[in-house]
């Protein structure tokens, strides 16, 4: 069976934000697949912070796409054709698809999808940002009950889930997020505060919300909002760098914390991780979250735009925070 | 009997680099040591960079000195009086005397000194700087066999420790000082290499001398090295924050490590560590390291400024880098 696919290339690197001049809208003609071989219709795409630090030609924790290549993404979507044993028609499966239609895949890299779990879910709370969130926070971040615990970008997928499972260990949470609807959604969530960096002083509010000082502030933006955390660690805290949405579209050099001796005064660590060096762990993290799910105790947000053609355009909400949850494109 | 006591206090804070007005230096008739007391003749006395800090209005690990205050200062002297049933005329002891000729103890604090150990010695590798190097290196840095470890200020009191303990423990010891001579003076000590960053691209210095990253970076300066050494760690560094000599003086804002983000990509960590943590431990750190010193394995530099009352200007010598070792005042 012959199907068109359409997909997304990386036509430039981006200088500050990306813009839609700096992707190219494909159609081609999908190869059959080969004996061993399946065909996956993806049917919602992750779109991520990280993306853009993907963009540049520099080195990362991954090689940076090449210009002309599909843009990566992770995804889930469905068998639709199938000559490999282990698949078959109907099955669901999430994998790092890239930003397309249709995937003619070796089966390598596939996961299965519990049926009972709704898709975009996959992308969210049970997928990268809550397996970021899980092993940040638990692992590098390291709780205990009674900790106050901090997090940026607060309403986004993962930071969402990082105040959820900080509430679930017994720790105060406070989170930070833009405006007053994400600050409304976070209190609907459990957090125990939640202070809003558009319209407060961020380094006051926190001192206020943190009476105790921070114990474990976990970062997804950098920039000012890291510089207020900073100024109130208490004794032995934990900083997690797990993102700085505030300077992937720099023009300039990246700020960094200008109050960094403050790991100094209070003996505390700033720790980076990526998510990518827990995958023996993922399933149960997915196991334990979909328990906390099912109990009530933990809840996903997505916000999706539907049409793959959106690509472009939906990718900027994240960094102009106008997502409200995690952010998916559905392939309609 | 009756001695005149000559001390340094604190007559304002600083701004930028200290000068002679920013203290006073003040003589008076010290008080007779009531019972259960006993008198002290500072012989050395201890300058650090640390020193600078105290003299901020400003949190940190301990309080400020206050303004008409005696400068803050760890020293070593002999007991000249006795009223107290633990001290002889005649003891050496180490303890926080101050800027000053006397001082009258009730004890607490007081340290004894090993009369095989020449005093100087017990402010350098065998006293807070030894100690700081001790501490911050292994239980910190926790280098292990085969590591490559690299130290900023590495001429000085701290950093010359840092690296030859890190060659004890069969690392790759590389260090950044100012200057040929410090830089042969490294050498000298058994460093793999030296940088000497102020004639050298201290960045395109460490990717040559760390072809495998840098597992242990001790800094002790911060700015523009501290930046440099974040673009070259290895996967699960570890950054030792010890000190920021060079944001000390500023007057503008601490300049943040631009290239934090590195912590990220590389599942490394920077952690602030203080050595008066480590005082129940002192003793099996100064057992250890005077055996490293009787081995000949570990030597100690001191830089001997004669005269009290040259304190505002030896103190300077740290932050021009002129100073060769450890830095000390004679009292005489």
């Amino acid at each position: 069976m012959l199907r068109k696919n359409h997909r997304f290339t990386l036509a430039a690197r981006p200088v500050g934000l990306p813009t839609a001049k700096d992707f190219a809208f494909e159609e081609h003609e999908l190869a059959s697949p080969a004996e061993g071989e399946l065909v996956v219709k993806v049917r919602y795409i992750s779109l991520d912070p990280a993306m853009r630090g993907w963009m540049n030609d520099a080195r990362s924790y991954i090689p940076p796409i090449k210009l002309g290549e599909l843009m990566r993404a992770a995804g889930v979507g469905e068998v639709v054709e199938s000559r490999h044993p282990g698949f078959a028609v109907g099955d669901r499966v999430s994998g790092v698809f890239g930003v397309q239609e249709y995937v003619v895949s070796s089966g390598a890299g596939l996961a299965p999808v519990d049926p009972r779990v709704p898709l975009p879910v996959m992308l969210s709370a049970l997928g990268m940002p809550g397996l970021t969130a899980y092993f940040g926070l638990l692992d590098v971040g390291r709780p205990v009950a009674g900790n106050t615990v901090v997090v940026s970008g607060a309403a986004g997928a993962v930071g969402s889930v990082v105040g959820q499972i900080a509430k679930i260990h017994g720790c105060r949470a406070v989170g930070i997020a833009g405006g007053a609807e994400k600050c409304r959604y976070l209190t609907e969530l459990g957090f125990d505060a939640a202070i809003d960096y558009k319209a407060t002083d961020v380094k006051a509010a926190l001192r206020e919300q943190c009476p105790k000082g921070i114990d474990v502030y976990f970062d997804n933006v950098g920039g000012p909002i890291l510089d207020a955390a900073l100024t109130q660690l208490a004794r032995g805290a934990r900083v997690v760098i797990c993102g700085a949405i505030s300077q992937y579209n720099n023009t300039t050099p990246v700020v960094g914390p200008s109050n960094y001796l403050s790991l100094l005064v209070n003996r505390a660590s700033m720790t980076g991780m990526v998510v990518f060096d827990y995958a023996a762990r993922y399933g149960e993290a997915v196991r334990e979250m979909a328990q906390w799910i099912a109990a009530g105790k933990l809840s996903s947000r997505e916000d999706i735009v539907r049409g793959i053609e959106q690509f472009p355009t939906a990718l900027l909400k994240l960094f102009s925070g106008e997502n409200h949850g995690k952010l998916v494109l559905e392939v309609v």
